[in-house]
């Protein structure tokens, strides 16, 4: 027997409709592309969405085409995301720092047939062009006083664009399972993958992130993401924003320390979400500057982990910091660190261990941690397995990929491998491909590596299992030493010694000048792997 | 194009299961039917509620299967609602204050096959049970020590009932949209109309609801529910509480001001919600004792509006006061008072007329105020119109009716006269069959009898509308005096005069001994418009 409630469907329009309705002259401030900071509110952003869709529509858009962004946090780039999913198309955001041939390979394998682009871009555009056969046409989101030359095709000025139409419009009717956005994930290895969201898992993954224990946004509330809106979502923050009321601060494109630092401060910002590389920006600068945030409360950090350090210099600025956790495969988020009601009383380095943590999933997320036969481990703290997650905005398979994604009882592998302690805190140990796999048992490459750049005169650690003829692979650090130092290895073992468990230790040290990288910044352990593949141990 | 994303059902289980996990050792706590207070969590909660969905699909229940409660708040009505939805069966919350006729009416139309029911209440279906002929099996919601002898039909205490199974059972597979609660609204007219809620349409109200700008549920807070479960769902908090990890206390059958204060005062409790009634017993005790609340920060009221005065008092004791409003037939909340930014500079008297208003419409919410042709109105604050509500969570039909409750745009009539200001803060003004159309004009039946219970004489106010050969209609004031006092009519409308509009003022007054109530304390207007039916007004 069915209940007996209404067919509203969970859709992105409902939120901008909703924003627009009950929030309609919350602000949405911009640093713009262009310099000044300008100042939006969500009636208008609505008005102009609904322009951005009637366009589309006019361009010969259908549901389900592919609109590329390569776009800063902006309001343009926000209004555009409720104009293309309300018009039953679906926003892709391309991460412009990728490797310019991936970005080609990733419009090419979407199919985009238009793509919105910054200013900052353009070049990057016109170099690729030739690349892009799908692209029909290029809006620059600048106004025509703005608008550069460019042969890119069909290029037109965004303002000029949606000023062709009058904006009286209504929204598509779409199934709230229709996709609504695509972000690629790339990885070490092989081509980059597309994660098509719904409009219902958007829209569930807000609401989750808006509670109180996640975000915590209500209409009095004021939030900076730092984190792009081509980073999965903005960790929900472009929905979960006006779903709430909150005032949004749109950064732009200078994540300079005083630049975040003046927004924050000049917009009396209480909730900021970004990755450490910016907050470490934002602290020295705060520190040279000796100058404090007056508003800020809550600062939410993820994409990587943050240093302990970080953690407890925002506190003593009296910035509760929480960490979160997820992968563009999440939607993004799958938890996140705020502080439980058992571990209220938790003061000084005891609360800072916690905040180390990548915290407990919110409702909508469920998660656990498994050996290799898929076995559930406990949640002991200690205990460390794969991280599997369920969810109504977690993947169940890649765009245009036949390859099954999830496991018999339907989680998704995040590839990593995590501890979850007797309260639900979840904290990452390793990559999953990066564990060292010693007698059947797994050592932390991460842990190997967070201690030995403790000693003094390393600048930077890898650890990689290494093949071996009685354990089947067994640790080897490399490390590049710090200028003018030339540690040994038995010292950096020494230094190790006693502060994990002895079998843990790796069988040898390999000092070397330089560590290879992704593009992204990461330590590139695949190429690391192959370069050391046939070196032999001494304990072989 | 369907997005790809996982294919997570919004099913109440899901709530149960997120607690248990990550918030297993948050207590329940419930001031027992039996007399002590007893302490349980969302751990036990769960199991108890498998073994309650394993012992009914024993009983030969099976899916969409209406099972009744007459219950307190306490531990075990809770865990029989995720026990008996985790079933796949529909549990059917009993308003035990109904008159008896109408109890017997209700779960004879809902076909219940099982009826759980606390101690209190086990006489009240004694009397009735001859008339209950689908019943088949009563549970008391006790155990054995405290089972009384009774006749009802294989009868059996709760705990020896769960007691004979052990738990291991996984939650029956239901689709999101199937039928999970049933609870009748009763009217002053007609036969009370169930309202159906789905699994979905309880998870997305309740995600609603724990937001910052509504309850406000993080894992630190403590919620004290003393509005029942059987008034639709509790305000969702016997769902928003479990889905955030709040601690949850269960008030069970005392709701007097001592008993009440002392559980919110020993318990810490943060927030609660409830009717005026049970506020201003609870505000007659602390001010008699004069004692003070430590730890509550929110109080929200609904069921009907509070008075200023009570407001007021709340807010002098440091806790904030929100008015909720809503229906039965919106699961039920349709609106909530917090504070908007726009108006948080607000303090005083300012700040008490905003509270005095039945709040904002949270995300899911959609709201419009209508003329009697169904053309929108503007959100002025001044205009009042027929007040139409949507959402997942908003009735679509009622439970065995064929009748249509939604207009062409799918909105549903609350039956409410109201006005929305430009804040979008709504004001319940009138229910709509009480109105007074006077010459196409509506006059507010409300707003008219607040005016004259300003009175010194008067004890009791009410206006109806008496047909008038000009106007249509035209208000009749009704009153009882206080005692001692005879006030007359003349002095009451020059009471009245220069604080509405000259037009709205009543074309004749009455001073009767009693005023006509319904069974839960309303003016039974309908009782009052057949009295004075044939009444010729002096202007007529």
């Amino acid at each position: 027997m069915l209940g007996l409630m209404q067919d509203w469907p969970l859709v992105i329009s409902k939120i901008i409709d909703y924003a627009a309705s009950q929030h309609g002259s919350r602000e949405v401030v911009t640093r713009s592309v262009e310099g000044p900071v300008t100042r939006s509110d969500y009636a208008s952003v609505r008005r102009r969405a609904l322009q951005v869709a009637q366009r589309l529509v006019r361009e010969g858009i259908s549901p389900g085409d592919r609109i590329a962004t390569l776009a800063w946090n902006t309001a343009r780039h926000l209004e555009a995301w409720y104009g293309i999913t309300g018009a039953g198309a679906i926003y892709h955001t391309v991460n412009p720092r990728l490797f310019p041939e991936q970005i080609a390979w990733i419009i090419d394998h979407a199919q985009d047939r238009i793509v919105l682009v910054d200013l900052t871009f353009v070049p990057l555009l016109e170099a690729l062009a030739d690349k892009l056969p799908t692209v029909e046409r290029y809006i620059v989101l600048t106004d025509a006083a703005h608008m550069p030359e460019t042969k890119l095709r069909n290029a037109i000025a965004y303002e000029q664009w949606i000023g062709e139409v009058d904006g009286d419009f209504r929204w598509l009717d779409v199934d709230e399972r229709a996709a609504a956005g695509l972000c690629y994930t790339s990885g070490t290895t092989g081509h980059p993958k597309g994660v098509l969201y719904s409009h219902r898992s958007n829209v569930l993954h807000s609401m989750a992130l808006a509670a109180p224990d996640a975000l915590g946004l209500a209409s009095r509330s004021c939030i900076l993401p730092v984190v792009p809106l081509f980073h999965a979502n903005s960790w929900s923050i472009a929905f979960s924003a006006p779903m709430t009321g909150a005032k949004l601060v749109m950064p732009g494109a200078r994540l300079d320390g005083a630049s975040v630092f003046e927004l924050l401060e000049s917009e009396q910002v209480t909730c900021t979400a970004g990755v450490p590389t910016v907050w470490s920006m934002l602290l020295q600068y705060m520190e040279a500057e000796q100058r404090r945030l007056s508003s800020l409360q809550r600062l939410v950090v993820g994409g990587s982990a943050a240093p302990r350090s970080m953690i407890e210099k925002f506190e003593a600025y009296g910035i509760e910091v929480f960490h979160a956790w997820g992968m563009t495969e999440m939607s993004p988020v799958g938890s996140i660190g705020s502080i439980k009601p058992a571990l209220g009383a938790l003061r000084g380095d005891a609360l800072i261990d916690v905040k180390c943590k990548q915290g407990f999933a919110p409702f909508t997320v469920e998660m656990k941690i498994t050996d290799e036969t898929g076995r559930p481990l406990p949640w002991d703290g200690k205990s460390f397995g794969r991280l599997k997650v369920k969810g109504p905005a977690v993947a169940s398979a890649y765009y245009r990929s036949d390859d099954p994604i999830l496991d018999e009882a339907g989680y998704f592998d995040t590839g990593d491998v995590a501890t979850i302690d007797t309260n639900g805190y979840m904290s990452i140990t390793d990559r999953s491909k990066d564990v060292i796999k010693s007698g059947g048992e797994w050592i932390s490459s991460i842990e190997l590596e967070n201690l030995a750049v403790g000693h003094p005169d390393v600048a930077e650690a890898a650890v990689i299992g290494v093949a071996h003829p009685k354990w089947g692979e067994r640790p080897l650090l490399v490390i590049t030493p710090k200028p003018g130092r030339s540690p040994r290895s038995e010292d950096l073992l020494a230094f190790m010694s006693g502060k994990v468990a002895r079998w843990w230790l790796p069988d040898d040290v390999q000092i070397v000048e330089a560590l290879p990288h992704t593009a992204t910044g990461k330590l590139d352990k695949v190429k690391l792997r192959e370069r050391f593949r046939a070196h032999r141990l001494p304990s072989a």
